[in-house]
Formats: structure tokens, sequence, C-alpha cells
């Protein structure tokens, strides 16, 4: 609040902008950008970058490494990562910029920010080659809330052997989120294999009927384990989900 | 043939209803029962008593019993049963009658009927308790077909060691049917685990958004496993399709 | 274990029954009961009485209690209820058996059995009347799996001082299950003011386009607020979701 | 009329063309312009610019000016508006251009047209920034209609007290227009906080199911608070009705 | 609120009523009554009888009737009706009950309740005979909210002479509703015929493919004139929100 | 016939080429042309150009050229109509060739073909500018099989008089095709005002909900009126079942 | 016109019903009926059944038995046809009541009426013995506007001999109806092989996934040969544009 | 597996990738490659090129080739064809590298490379000629699997005497693919006319409802005939489940 204020008294910001960033968000000409979400819910605010100009995703980026200290952006292609990189390079705050080519993930960190980290762990669990990119969108939202993150790939259900040697690493982790797309049967078999929570990602793969991951999505709905499921592709989401689990899982080993 | 024109010239049916028959049907009032199925591919012509009269259903068994020897009816009530059995007991043929209480399929043999018997084996595997009556449509179908028919139940993915107990049983199939509703992740898994064709049986359980066989069946259409799969709950079809594949497995052993 | 062995050796059970016993599963007559499902997640198997009969149901039930030492069946009607009831008078464990009218669900005790009692609270909240009883069947499991389960009626958006009235109190729990129809807003809004997983239960009310819950399902799966869902109606599910993030965060709190 | 008549005297237009638009509309090459519509309605007719040329969308401009002494245009890209404003320029009206950016609409004026100017006031409210363009479609619209509009923006409901914040400010229209993409929630909320009637605006946001803004428009279909609804995106409907009812609004007052 | 008051200091409610109706809502075993409804915006708490007992609705009727001087209800069947007639019968305020046999709604009115009246117009339209009894419960609620309501039957699209017949009386209306099932062209050409706001409502008539009333929704979505809709068979929100527009009609006209 | 053999005789094709034509189609490298289908029901063959080369489109074309004395392309981008008229050119039969460039129709006749002459009209209705294209269509393959065809031109229902204007015109045809997209009320309304049989051709106007086509056509499924449908956008339907009625007609005549 | 003036003078009709009557429809409790109709296109005013009382239909039944000397009423179970029976048994025209058993419909005549007799032919084709009902209607329809009507039956194509055996039969129809449900193969076969127009009329059987008619329907709008297709069970509407096309080709033979 | 432990000896991979490779997959840079695949059903894994870059393909390709001796390619255009041709252009084992061009499929084998023989014929019949390419990547892929495979093309239902006069040819065969798309009753007719187990293969054609080959699939699961199916253009599947039948036929006959 005091660096707001601070703004306000240099006249970097007027009154106006003064009043909405205490009361939770900033403006930029790409929209408010929602400071108050990570104090709220120890999520930080994601800026999808589909359907916005490498500009306005650069836009909201700089004032969320302004006012929070990071930026996540998810879905850049090359030339948004590249307009994000520029757009906070002259920033004060020196920042680091990592972008995660298959994912599309874009992490800013102001240079002396420090990730929290949660004793708790979240398992990333995907099917395919695919499933991957969505399953890593979770995996770096899990990591920046700060859980301790370990990533399980290529265990699809073809072939179940595959699954079946890493059922003891995944019991490790204090919530499972299991990325599938197609006929989406693997969230279905780690919830039957595991005891903590599993949150199923379905994945937009499969083409014809029930392609573009509905199927997925309705096999976690109509799932004979139990589970929860987010949306097809909702990787964020999922990641997120797990992380407030985390925190609560953490919040209850600290007491 | 003998017998319909031996019928035709006893005057017990007519001159058209005989080329009816020799063109391979037949006439009752509930319409044309196709008696030349049986003979083109082996299966049995199945009245299905859904949207039936008791009655049309009963003259139906009646006339299939009369030109191929045997009746086969799916998804038959009590009161249609009974009528069946009343309807087929004053014939000739002295014929018994078989009804599967749990899946309503009834079964009517002429005395000294003989089934075919194939030196080929299908499985017939179900998930849960909800599965088994489609799945027990199919196995009658097949065992009618003149296959040997093995039944699996119970062996749902929630809990994978049942399936894996199971394995080296359904691999001595020559064809495995694998009926499932909800999710419908056992086909899949089972496809992954035995190298004979796999036929998917999606069963209509399940509410809500994907309910009613829906997401099983997409789930067999997209399947990361190499499967064919039938419509929501049609095992006649399924476990005519499997006597297919037997009877040509069949054929070859024995030329 | 000791049990099945002994009923084995006292002859009231046969091997087969008794190895699918410890295989985790025993058998009715209305087919296998999981009991290895409760050791596995510490979730009760539940009986949906949907779709089975009374008689079926009664035996299932008495199965869990002989196995498990308590029976859950959910969506049962009166003569279910009733069917349970007189099936479970006879069982040496004197069972205490409730049943709540308004959502249908059983509970069975045998008598001395001792729920599991988490260190963990989760708030069930409700829309409307007509979603109480979907919100009921998930509080009950909740409570199952040993959860302090505190339910909130009665808070839709359509006047937001309802809910704004009750968030304190939502904020104390662990984990939020949140239940409407119709439009299903109110998850959404709950996610957005409290600080622990939010767990969507949409409810099949509505009429028209949307309706029957599809119009909730889509919109939790489209929630601009971090959460996860279960399809339409599935209280059983989100009940048994929030108890194992219950157990989650119980077990971190007596590490 | 009488320019259509003077038209037809000077020879500027056949018989045929003259009768057309004496009976509401006239011909260009892409086809008949309703200029009727203005007179029965009050709404200026719209050229929707997607699926036309540029040329197409010019001449319709063009005799759109022409005949009522303004354009409408919607949903132009930067060749359509050029087009448009280059095909005008010569038009002895001397009219004036406005090109919004960022929803794509195109005004055009002739010197000394008057926009009505009704005694009436509209609030056109948007949950997010994806929101803003189609609810700028609405405002556009409605101010041509010739109401007083107001736009709220960034109000979405993931933070309660954005909106809250804007109550008393909205409660001074006399109708509300709401647009939201994503679940939609926001224009249930607003119908619950407001007495004027409200007309939901669905925006196509979101991904996966219910996304291309299905959900919203479901959600507002499914609304527990009093509302009515357009189609997805459909700015122009939602501005054009809140118009017609600012000015029964207005026709009261000036009684 | 007196009353509130009275009766907790005449103990016949105790305080937590007391707090919930002051709050705008009273309690019943059947749940909460939002009697503050009528307050926010005018529109009398609708009791939906579908889906509830007739004992359930009768509870929530008086309630209504003890809190707001009137209750409404819709989609009664007889019995219901009798059981509301019973229930309010004993009530010191002596009311008034009237049922209408083609649209199931039950209006309670306490002796010397005064239903507002709006100097406003609302006209309501229906197809054929299927339409009616929805078009009556919009007409039924915009009564009660205080508008005079013009019913115009039978003037389906299939022969055009009947609308033609009815326009001007039509176009006498300040809003006009207008009902329609199959494929629902009405609300279109109605719409290009008047000056008022018009809102479409969509009727569950025709079977097949976009039968059940969703060929008239979708009509009305992509209706070429301006109009607005609600949801298939919801005659209470097109009634409310016409109700809604007449009282900002009203308003005007008596500020 | 006997040119198919002369060409077999020359050299010019093979036996088996001969032998396929004579049984009533051709091979091009793109597939077999089926000339046959001209002469069973005296509809030209046509090629839809859309998912096929240039080149492609080319080959059949000719070939249809070379065994039908025409060819009939849809759907046409003007790289197709070049190479369509390029490969023709050299043709000893000196066609012509004919592009509507609204419609993407192609039609080459070889010099001294002589179109049918039909005793017969087809009038094609068109709501709106959108529909002209599709409704072109039509008329071009009408009008091939030789009917009169008169095109009667925006006359949508959201301004009556359009329509009414012109239903006496549109009585004179012995057959009406009414093409239609958004909400599709015309084809109702005008089987509501002739006599001659309906055919909607329903088009892929309109977005959201219902968009592309869909509201229309199922629109025209539910229609009040008596009419039959063809799927969205399929012109070339239309223009032939009208063409089969036409002929019918002509036959009658001229007996 | 002269029996509705003499009914006026006779005081048994009030002048307002005397107007509508002339304007082409009459009034009873159960609504209007459209008399008109018959005399606008030739085709019988359908009363259907379904979702009305006996009484209401015999009402209408009697209504058009007097305004137009027969009635049609579809889809009527034997309590309806009783009333209808009844109701109009009195009626001084002593009329025949005709009903077919498996179609539901009734026709009434009266005393004397004489059914139009057109020189042209009605082909109506059935798949199976589900799918006969649904052709009969379509039969009697077309038989009531005139035409000379042939039924074919139990022409599958599951047995393609059976359609071959017909083909020559159904070539002698001016059009042709085909009504087939499953996955409604037959309407495209036919189509291919006769010259004359085909309506296809797809019936609601089969279930699961394309279940309903649905597939049937689909089917005939992609059908690669030329047909235009009514809605699922249509039986009316694809009798009475077949009855269309037959009067035209009749009026054309008659000129 | 001598090969394997071979290249661990010689360092050219790691301990952990033979432990993979031992345990059936191998890792390239585009994830794991499921070598054991082939040996457990006998099927090659086949790289899907959609959705992947060249340079992932080739990669894959490559890993495929060294591990099982061959690369099997679907949906490949020319840049992958090149990119694969290159990346195996050095392997030691000179391997052929042949295209398909209409069908994209690219199949690489290992110099030496012997592809298995059986003794089972598969017949691969194509509707049109827009069915070719899907039904060709069905034909590479049982070829491969080591099926004698006849292709039978353009023989579409439109003209039955095309598929009649190929029946004898197609009764040859031990099973059966049929490709077809638009209202899909090829698959239907095929398994009427013979013995063999038919798998129907939907194809993505047609437009509007049921487009994109949703009434091929919906008729596939209808069939009034006895058939399997896969989705909408899954060659590869129904391509692999003929081979498997076929091995099972060849072990049969070579027993």
């Amino acid at each position: 609040m005091r660096e707001t204020l601070a703004a306000l008294e240099a006249g970097e910001i007027g009154v106006e902008e003064a009043e909405s960033r205490l009361a939770g968000y900033a403006t930029t000409d790409a929209g408010r950008f929602d400071a108050a979400r990570e104090r709220r819910r120890g999520i930080p605010e994601a800026i999808l970058a589909e359907g916005k100009t490498p500009a306005e995703v650069a836009a909201l980026a700089a004032t969320a490494l302004d006012t929070t200290g990071r930026a996540l952006v998810t879905r850049a292609d090359e030339a948004t990562a590249t307009a994000v990189a520029s757009a906070v390079g002259d920033a004060e705050t020196d920042p680091t910029v990592d972008r995660d080519e298959r994912t599309g993930t874009v992490v800013v960190h102001a240079a002396g920010f420090e990730t929290p980290s949660l004793d708790a762990a979240v398992a990333v669990v995907a099917a395919g080659t695919a499933d991957a990119p969505v399953a890593g969108e979770a995996a770096v939202v899990a990591s920046e809330v700060g859980a301790a993150v370990d990533r399980v790939d290529d265990v699809g259900v073809a072939n179940l052997d595959r699954i079946l040697d890493q059922v003891d690493r995944i019991r490790e982790a204090d919530v499972v989120v299991v990325a599938a797309g197609r006929e989406g049967a693997l969230p279905t078999v780690v919830a039957g294999l595991v005891d903590a929570p599993v949150i199923a990602l379905p994945v937009s793969t499969g083409y014809g009927v029930g392609g573009e991951g509905v199927a997925a999505l309705e096999g976690a709905l109509q799932s004979c384990s139990v589970l929860t499921t987010v949306n097809v592709d909702a990787g964020f989401v999922a990641g997120a989900q797990a992380g407030l689990i985390a925190r609560a899982v953490d919040a209850a080993r600290t007491e």
C-alpha cells in the first residue's frame, strides 16, 4: 500500500488510480488488472494471452509486476513473449523472465521476489505427449503458488505397466492433477490407486465425435472413482486449485 | 425349403406366403420375419420386445421357431415371456424355452434343434453390476451363434487388481466384448492388455452430462487403444459381431 | 481379515468368497460390494438405490455392514429404506439406522462403530430450497468421512445480502462445497469471497435450454473464479472429495 | 419522400427505384437497404460488415446516408472503415465519420444530422476486458437511438466489491444492459440489485464445454433473477432493445 | 415492518425469524420465502409448484400471504390448488383465491389487498391453442405487477390475415409479449410490425429435432427483428419483465 | 452410347473404361463421374468444388462435358473456374462457359447442347442479401433441369409488405423454393400464402446459439405450415428436387 | 358461406363467430379451428390428439365436420377415438367414422362427403414393422387430399432383395414417401432407383446415440441422392406435401 | 533386446534409456515411442503427424525405425514427409520410404525388413471419391499388419448397380472395412450382403446438420445390419482392428 501512496505523492499516478489500486486493482489501457487476487487466494492473476495483442499483454504484465512483484502469462506465442520481455526490461526491479516453450507460459519475477514455499507436494501426471503442455501449465501455476511439484509424464492406460511403475511416486503427493485427452481414462485409474484428492484435467485431443476433449471431460464427470474436474485445457485452474489445497495442507502442517 | 413347399401343398399357407418364405421372410400380423438372416450370416434374427405388445412378440417368435427351429427374444418383460411360452407351447416341435431374468432374453429351441458349436471362444467382460444385463444379452447371442462364451464380471477399473487378476483368462479368448457404463474406461484398459480384437459395449448408466452411456460410447470412439464399438446397450449387436468373428476363426480352424 | 478367515473356518462362507473378501470385495446376489474402497481412500462405498430393487439394495447394505461396520445408501425411497432397516435388523451388531427424508440417504452403523473424527471442517453451501437435498447428500458423505460439516442454506445470488451475511462463517471451513442449480452463479461468487478450495455441485433444476443442471455445470466449468466441479447432482462425489481434502488437512494437523 | 420524388424528377433514379424507396427500401448492388426501419421503430438499420466485402459495405453505407441521414456499420475491420469513409467522402452532405477501434463500429452522420435526444438513460455494464467491445456495440446503438448512455466496465463477480461499488450509479438508469462471457453470472447479480429492466448480453469468451458464450447464454435463460436475453455477442440487438425501452420511457415523460 | 415487530412482541415468532423477515425473507419448513423481492422490484415472488408437494406449496403461499398480502403460485395442479385454498382459508386476512385452470396459476389476495394499478399497457399475444397457457401465465404476472393486460390469441403466421387483423390493437400496448412454439415465427413478425419493445416467449410444443420449444427459442435468438427472449415456457419471467418495463413507463408518465 | 463405342474403336479409351461408361459412369484421376445420373433422374451431376483442387474439378468437368454434353460446377472460386474454362477450352464441342460470381456456379454447355425446356415454373424466393447466393445455386440447377425459374429476392419477414407485394407473382409457380437464414421464418410464411408445394432452403447465416443455419433448419422441420426441407446451404438439392417436381408437372401437361 | 350466414340468421351462432368463420376459422372451447386451410391448400386441417384431452379433440372434430364436411384426427388413443365418435354421432350429417388402430388416425366424413379424387399416385414405402404406423399416417393424409396411394411395406435395406423386388411398382407413382427409422438408409436407396420426387419420413426408432430418429433425419439431410425431408415422425406433413405435389400433377393432367 | 543392450554397451544410449526400451518404449525429444505395441498386438505404432512439427514426427519415425524396423506416419503433409525421409536417410539400415499422396501415409521399412504375411484377406470398400483417402489409411495399416488387402472404390448406394457388381469380390474377404461419409448408408447395405464381420469407417464429408461425418457415424451405430464402428476418419483404427481379426483367422488357419 505504501508504494501506491508514494506513487500518488510523487505524482506518478492520480487519485483515482490510487483509489483503484487500494481497492485491489490497477488500470492499464487493456483493462483492469486484479492485483488483489493474489492477496485474497494466494493465486497469481494469470494473463491469458489468447485473444489479446502482444502490446496489451505486455502492458498487463508490466502492471502485474509493478503491483505484485511478478507476472504470469499463459498461452503466449513468441511475439507476445518478446513483447513482455521488452516491456518489463526497463523496470527498476530488474526482473527475470522465464518462458516455457511447450506450454507458452511466461513467468516474470522482480529481482528479489521470493516465491512462496509451501510444505506440501503436488503431482502433475500426464497420459501422453500431447497432454504435456496443458499439464505443464498446471505445474507452473502450482509452483508459483509455492507447492513442490513432481511431474510424471507418458503414463497413459494403453500400457498399464507405465502407470503401475509410478504409483509409489504419485502416492507421495498431497494432491494429484491428472491430464489426459482422447478417452480420458487415466484420471479414473489414478484415483483408484491413490489416497490423495485427484483433479482431472481433460485435454483437447481427439477428433470426430467426443473429440476436442469432450469425451475426456465427460469421462471425468462420470468417473466411477472419486475426483473433481476442470474444463478442457484449463491447466491454470487445475494448478491453482491444487495450489489452494496445498496451501491448506501447508497451513495445517505449520500451525 | 421343402417344408415351405409342403405347407403350400397342404394348403396351410398361400402362394404369396410361400413366395415370401422362399425369398427369405415370413409374414405374421406383426410384420415380416427375416428367416433368411440366419442363413445369410449365421446370426439368429432377434425379436426386440421393447415397443411391441406381448402378442406381437409371441407371433413373431412362433414364426421364427417355425421357420428356423429357434427364436431369440431380447428385452422381454415377464408378460412377454409368458406370452411367448404360451404361443410356442403347442408347437409340434415341442420346444424348450429359457428365460434369463436379468437380461430379459428368451431363447426357444425346437426339440432336437442343435445349436451350432464353433471351435472359437468369446470372452464377455463387464465392469460392474449394472453392466451385467447388457453383457448378458451379448453372451446369449454369441452362444446362439455357437461360440464358447466365458463371462468375466465386476472388473471395473476403480480397483485395477480385479482386472489384472483376470487377464490370463481373458487372453484365452479369440475375441473379447467389454461392457462398461459411466466413464467407460474398461474397454480401453482391456484392449491394452490382450492381443485379440476387442469390441466395446457401452452401457446406459450414469446421470448428468455424459450420462445414459454417452461418455462411455465417446470414450470407446476416442480410445487410445485399438477397438471398435457398438451403440449404447446394443448387446445384441456386440454379441452377433463377436459371433461372426468366432465363425471366421472356426472356419479357418476347421478348413 | 480375521473375521473373514473365521467365517471361512466356521463354514459360513466358502473359499471363493473368502478369497474375494481378502481381495477386497464381497459378493451378494446383486453383485460385488467393494469393501476395500473404504480402506483405500477412507470413503465409505455408497450404494446408489436408483435402478436397483429394494431387495438388492438391502442385500448390498447388509454386506456393507458386515464387512465394514457401516452402510451408506443414497437416493433411497421409503420402500428401500424399510427394506434396508428390515434386512439389517437381525444383525448381531445391533446397528442404528438413520434416514434423511429429504435427501433419501440412509446411514447404518453397527453398534459401537466409531465414525472417524477429523480435525478439519467442510462448509456445504446451498443456493435455494431445491438445492438442499443434493447438498444434504454431500454433507452426509463428508460427515461419514469424519469432517466437521457446517451447512449454509438459502444464500442464492438473487439477493446478495444473504450470502454476504454468511461469508465469515464460510471462511472458517477448510474446504467448501457449493450446490446450485438454474444459472449456478453461487459457486463463482463464493470462490471469489473465500480462500479455501471450492467444489461446485451443480443441481438439476431449471427447465428449457440449459435446464436440468446443464447451465449450472457449464457455469462451473467456465467460472472466472478458481474452482473444480463434479457432475450434476453428484452429491456423493462432492462430499467424498471434500472429505479427502479434509483428511489431508487433518493428517497435516496431526502429524 | 420529397427527396425521392425530386430524385425521380431529376432522372437520378428510375420509377422502380422510387417506388421501392417509397415502399421503404432502397437498392444497391449489394442488396436492398431497409430505410423504413428507422421510421418504423426508431432504430437505425445496422450494416453488419462481417461476410461482406468492403465495397459492398461502403455501397450500403452510402445508401443509408443518402436515405436516412446517417449510417451505422458494425464489426468493420480497418479496410472496411476506410472504404466507407472514402465512399461517403464525396457526399454533398459533408458527413462526419467516427470509428470505435475496439468495437469496430463506424458511425456516419450527414452534416447537420441531429441524433434524437431522449429523456431516458441506459446503463451498459461489462464484466471484464474481453466483454467491453460487445458492450461498446450496444452502447453505440443505444446512443444513436438517442438514449443517454453510461458505461460501467470491469465489474465481474469474481471480486464482488467492484459491482457493489457501482450499484448506486447503475440504479440511476431506466434500463440496464449487462455484458458478460465465461459463466455469465453478472446479469443475474445485477438484476438482483436494481429495479429497472435488465437485458443480458452474453459474450463469446471461454473455451472448452460451454465456451464461446454458450454457458453465459444458458445462464441468462436459467437466471433466478428476472431478465431477458439476446444471443451471444448480439450487441446491436441489446442496444436497440434498450433504446426501444428508453423511447417508451421518454415518450411517457414527454407526454 | 411493524407487523413483524408486533408478531415478535406477541411471541408469535422468535427473534431469529424477526431478523430474517426484516432482512427480507421468511422461513417455512419448505425453505425461505423472499418477501423482499416484491419491495425491491415490484414483482411478486412466484412459487413454482412443480417439484414441490402440495403441503410445501401451501406453506410457502401462507407465508407469502402473511408477509406481502398476496401469493402467486404457478403450474399448480388441482391438488395443490386445493391445498393452498385450504391453508389460507383460516387466515385473518380473509383472502380471495383465484385459480386459472388452463395455466395452473393460483392468485391469493388478502381482503383489502390492492393490486398496483399502472398507467401502462402490456399486450400478450399467442400463436395457437397450445401457446395460450404459457401466455396466460405471463398475463397473470403482468396483471399482478399492475399493468393493463390485453390478450390476443390464435394469430399464428400460418394464416397471416389473423395477425394483420390485430396489429392496430397490439400497437396500443407499451410493451408486447409474444408466445409461440413450433418454429416460433410469430415474435419476429410482430416485432416487424410494432414500435414497442417485444419479448419473445418460446413454448415447448413440437416434436422431433428442434422440438420442445428449442426451434422457437433459437428463432428468437436469431431473429432478424429486434427483440429479447426468455427461456422456453418461462411465462413468469416474460410477464415480470413486461411488468418492469410497464412500471418504468408508468413512473415516467406520473412524474 | 455410340460415342463411347466410337471412342473405344478409335483407341481413345480402353475396354474397361467403355464398360464403365456403358454401366453409367466414367473414370478420371479424381474419381468416377456418374454420367448415368442425368439419364436416370434428369438432374445433371453437380461437381462440388469445395474440398477438391482446381485440377481435379477441371478433369471431372471435362468428363462431364464429354459424356453428357454439359458440366455443372458448384461453389467454385475463381481459380477453379479458370481451370475449368481452360480444361474445356480445347474440346471439339466448342463449349460455352458461364460463371455466376455470387454463387460460384459454373455451367458449361457443349455447342449445340439444348437444355431441356419444361412447361413448368419454379419460384426461388430469398429473404435477404445473404441468402441470395444459396438461392442462386438452386435457381441454376432448376434451370438446367429445364424449369422456367422466377427469382424473388429481399422479401424477409422483418418487413411483411415486401413479401405481401410479391404473393401474386409467387402463386404463378408450380413449385416454390424459399431460402432463408437467421430465424428462417420466411418458408413458413410463404407456405401459408401459396397453394403449390414449398421447399425450405435454410441458409448458414446467424451467429451464436442456433447460428450457421441451425435455427432456420429447425424452424423448417417444426413449421406449422406444410413444407419439406433440405439441409443448410443445400441449394443444389433444393433446386434439383424442385426440378423433379417441375418434370412431373411438365410430363402431366404434355401427356 | 351460405351455411354460416344461415346459422347466423337462425341465431345458432353470433355475429362475431360468423365473422370469424368467414375470415376462415371457427371457435370452440379448445381454440380456433382453421377451416380455411382446406380451401387454401387442399389439405384437411389435422387435429393432433397428443397433448389434448378427448373432450377438446372431440369439440375440434365436431367443428371441423361442421365447417368442412370432414375431420382428420391424428395420434388418437382409444378414449379419444370414442369421444370423437360420440361427439359427431348426433350430427345431422350422419357421418362415417373410420379409425386405423395402428396409426391412431381417425377420419370422419359427413354423409355424402366426396373425397377429392386426383389423377395422380403416391407411393408410401416403409422399411420395417416399426415404421408402418408413421407411414400409415402419411398414407391417410395423402388419400384424404385425393391421391391414389400405394403402400409398400417391409423393404428395409438389410435385405436388398426386398426393395429391388418392388422397384417397378414404386416407379409407377408420381411422388414417393419413404419412411425409415434406425440408420434411415432406405430413402437414399429409393431415390437412387426412381425418377419421381422422393420425400424422406424419418421414424423415431433406435436407441442410444442417434436414436429416436435423429440418425434417420440426419441421413436424409446428408443424402447423396436428391430428396427432401420432414421432421421425425411427421407423417402428416409428408403425406400433405405428397398430396400437394399430386394435386399439381393432377391439375396439369386435367388442364 | 540384444540391440538395446549393445547400444548401451556401446555408450550410444544411457542406462535409463535402455531400461525404458526394455520396458517397451523409447524416448525422443517429442515424447516416448511405444515400441512394445507392435510386440503386444502386432499393430505398428502409428505416428499421427497432425499437431506435431515435421521435426518431431521425423524424430519419432527415426526412433520407430530404430526399435522396430519400420515406421508408419499418418496424415503427413509434404514437408513432414520430406523431414521423415531426410531423418531416416542416414540410417545404417538403408530404409525404403513410401508415401501415398492422397492419404498422406508414409511407410518406412529398414532394408531387409519383412512385413508379416498373413493367410487372411481384408476388403476395404469406399463409397465415393472423398472417402478414398480415409479408406486408404485403413488399407495401409491392414497391409502393414500383414493382411492381403483388396480395395473396392466408388460403390456408393446412390447407384446400387455399382455395389451389386462387386459383391462376389467382397465376399472373398475374411473381414470387410466400409468407408462412407454423408448419410453413410453403404456399411449397412454391405453388411446385409456378406457373411464376414463388417467394420464401418465414417468419413467427415457433408456439411450442415449431421455433417462432418456425424450422420455417417450415427448411421453405423443405428444400423439395422450387424456391424461395429470406429470414430469419424479413424482409418488407422479400422485398419488395425481388421488386421487383428485377420491375425486371428491366420493363426487359426496355420494352427
